[in-house]
């Protein structure tokens, strides 16, 4: 008696990746380690099930009640990585004795939360992040934007803004008016600024942290500030100089601000690219100097699609060693979409640009040959599975996507030949077996 | 009052991948998808969590006893995947009417096991298949060899012997025989030839399968036939054909390896690298055409570091489309570690090859100028996050193993010059900044 048979269906809140799908994924990542390698960023990897005391209550209440937490079979609590960074502070606290700092690294890989599914969002998704620990001067701020600027450009995006911010700035404002005290209630509300509107925020300052009207004004006209950057630079200076004397962290915020912007210049980012942005919080209470943003210049309504800043201790909760640093974090599954949108994907299912049909089995050992002269030249190429009609099979290839059809059957075979065909354009040459390797060349960088 | 520290510590049977072990695994990863790539083979990644009834049954008694089960926050049954085989099987059934036929993908992610953590067995590791589903015929037979042949030459391997065998050959013989009905207690014992040696074996046969002992003979004599390919291939074709009449699956087996020689050595794999063991049989269920095993001409000892075969039906818990296909695996951890016991991995723990130390914040323009150019031209390089005593830097650009420092403090900045430090044997120069690009290469190419 034979088995019922098993639905076969993906897990609630799970997707799979088909080739079009993953072809673009591959791309992206590859670009994000070229450049993340570039700056001497290295990869770690870390375990996708850690002790659940390692992750429970190291991030938000939220990302607690989406663990994904069992017992395994030996009976320890275990849950999956809700993301990237609680694995890297046990990890930096675990290895930094025998790694050294300062310690760059990159992070490639899946994490999950048991999120709500509307809105197109799954419970799988990859995370790509990058830090750099134990730096705690204006090198690491300056490279972290660098290497988000380069970033951009790697993928194709000639045209995206990064906007910085640092939290001294803030943070120093209302040290300067006091309201120091009052800051994470500051901080919650000015973060609906963009939602609500400068009205909206300034009663909700006044009446969450007890401010006056002229302090929430103050509040809300710094988070306003906007202009050209080294004017913005000196009404921010003179902000942070208020009635109660001037705020040191508020001076010492804009002097890195104006440290880091001297050094994306003196590394040759195209004026513009990255711009102060006073509104910019990231979040209440990880982020302690630099944070930033980075929004698509032809589609900034989606959001930001790289962002991060400086930490002054990443691993407190299990280490007594301080660890400062910063780091960022590319939004793939988001960038992928506004590609999708911008229609930079190409259309292919195939990572091989070049289709060998079929006719019979006769044929395979004189196919398999041209096949593996061009796959020395480095050039990807299918041979069809089975012998069958050459309409079905270009059919197959039309498909896929692919650029170049090298035909071959008995007659041509027999003659030492080959027909190149240009997808593309359905144009054919035939080609001698020693010409073949140029031919299929000619065809493949005419397309670029 | 501050909490109590966490203790950092990974899960038990689970592990940190530090940078060095990092960039050894990117980097073969990397050449498989080159290599799997080329044969027009796409990526795809399925979840690591499906439902358990995916998973549970599937895999063997064993695989059921290691899974990590448990209830989802939506008092789902759900597991981690412990193969990619029984995931691409769903996928599989679910997508191919979507996809077509035939179907080639590649599949590189994380699978867990709750095994016995004993004998340096890990709990999460990686597989790295590839398979074509939807073809019968020898040409996918040959391209699986020529993918596992060209995959360990792009990894740097000149010497390995792959070993394969043909399902239908012993089947065959144990037909003309008259033992068909016992193949699987046959093929039980079979498997312990090499553990246990031939008299053994052959007890085990006439016991648990009631064989004579001609028949256990024939049997042992079988699975040892060596000698010259096409030798071993006509005294496979006189074993088939016994007492009881030719057995028509066994010469069908032959005549599949007869063509799937032809085939490899049309596509120019080198003689011997590929050679039939008809001792090979790969499990009991699964695989009913062609098998294979990779083992490494230095390193034999170690076992199989590739291997796979043909199947007639992949999906048949899930669908009564019948999806037979070919696929192999490369077994990345051994091979890391024959790789690192044949001393092949190179001993760096940076990606980038260039190290520029940061003498004091004034240089940070000049040095960020310079290296942005390099980076440019494709050469990765890391400059040093503080300013500190040059000899602590050169300590950790030594530990790290970047080949080159490029040191430009300010009297070489103000000079328009920097110091190229070839870190291998110690030897500068001083280049201008026009000739830097030039200097760091003739370094970076004297080491190749």
């Amino acid at each position: 008696m034979s088995k019922p048979l098993v639905t076969p269906r993906t897990l609630k809140g799970f997707r799979d990746y088909l080739p079009e799908a993953m072809l673009a994924r591959e791309g992206l990542i590859d670009t994000a380690r070229r450049v993340y390698r570039s700056y001497g960023y290295a990869p770690i990897d870390t375990p996708a099930l850690e002790y659940l005391e390692v992750l429970r209550g190291k991030g938000s209440d939220e990302t607690d009640k989406q663990l994904y937490a069992f017992q395994d079979n030996g009976g320890r609590d275990v849950g999956l990585r809700f993301d990237l960074t609680v694995p890297l502070a046990r990890f930096a606290a675990e290895h930094t004795g025998e790694l050294g700092l300062p310690f760059k690294r990159y992070h490639i890989a899946s994490v999950w939360r048991g999120e709500n599914t509307q809105r197109g969002r799954y419970r799988e998704f990859m995370q790509c992040d990058f830090d750099t620990i134990g730096a705690v001067g204006p090198a690491s701020d300056i490279e972290t934007l660098l290497v988000t600027s380069d970033l951009f450009a790697a993928i194709g995006f000639d045209a995206v803004t990064i906007r910085i911010n640092h939290r001294g700035v803030l943070g120093g404002m209302l040290e300067a008016i006091g309201l120091a005290e009052q800051a994470t209630s500051v901080l919650r509300a000015l973060d609906k600024l963009a939602k609500i509107g400068p009205e909206k925020v300034r009663a909700e300052i006044e009446q969450a942290a007890g401010a006056t009207a002229t302090q929430s004004a103050k509040i809300v006209a710094l988070a306003g500030v906007s202009g050209d950057t080294y004017t913005v630079l000196q009404k921010l200076e003179a902000m942070v100089a208020g009635p109660a004397g001037k705020s040191e962290a508020g001076a010492a915020g804009v002097a890195r601000l104006r440290d880091v912007l001297d050094g994306v210049a003196a590394a040759g980012v195209p004026p513009g690219r990255i711009k102060i942005d006073p509104s910019i919080a990231r979040g209440l209470d990880y982020y302690t100097g630099l944070v930033f943003e980075t929004t698509l210049d032809a589609l900034p309504g989606i959001g930001s699609v790289a962002s991060g800043g400086r930490y002054d201790n990443l691993a407190a909760l299990f280490t007594k060693q301080e660890l400062p640093g910063i780091g960022g974090s590319l939004g793939l599954d988001r960038l992928l979409a506004a590609m999708e949108e911008l229609k930079m994907l190409p259309a292919t299912r195939t990572p091989a640009p070049v289709f060998m049909p079929l006719f019979a089995d006769e044929c395979l050992a004189g196919v398999l040959k041209l096949a593996a002269e061009l796959r020395s030249a480095g050039i990807g190429v299918e041979v069809y599975s089975e012998p069958k009609k050459l309409s079905k099979q270009l059919q197959y290839a039309d498909k896929k996507g692919f650029r170049v059809a090298v035909i071959a059957g008995q007659d041509e075979l027999a003659k030492g030949e080959a027909q190149v065909k240009d997808l593309a354009n359905g144009q054919s040459v035939t080609a001698s077996a020693a010409g073949l390797l140029d031919e299929v060349r000619r065809v493949l960088d005419g397309q670029e």
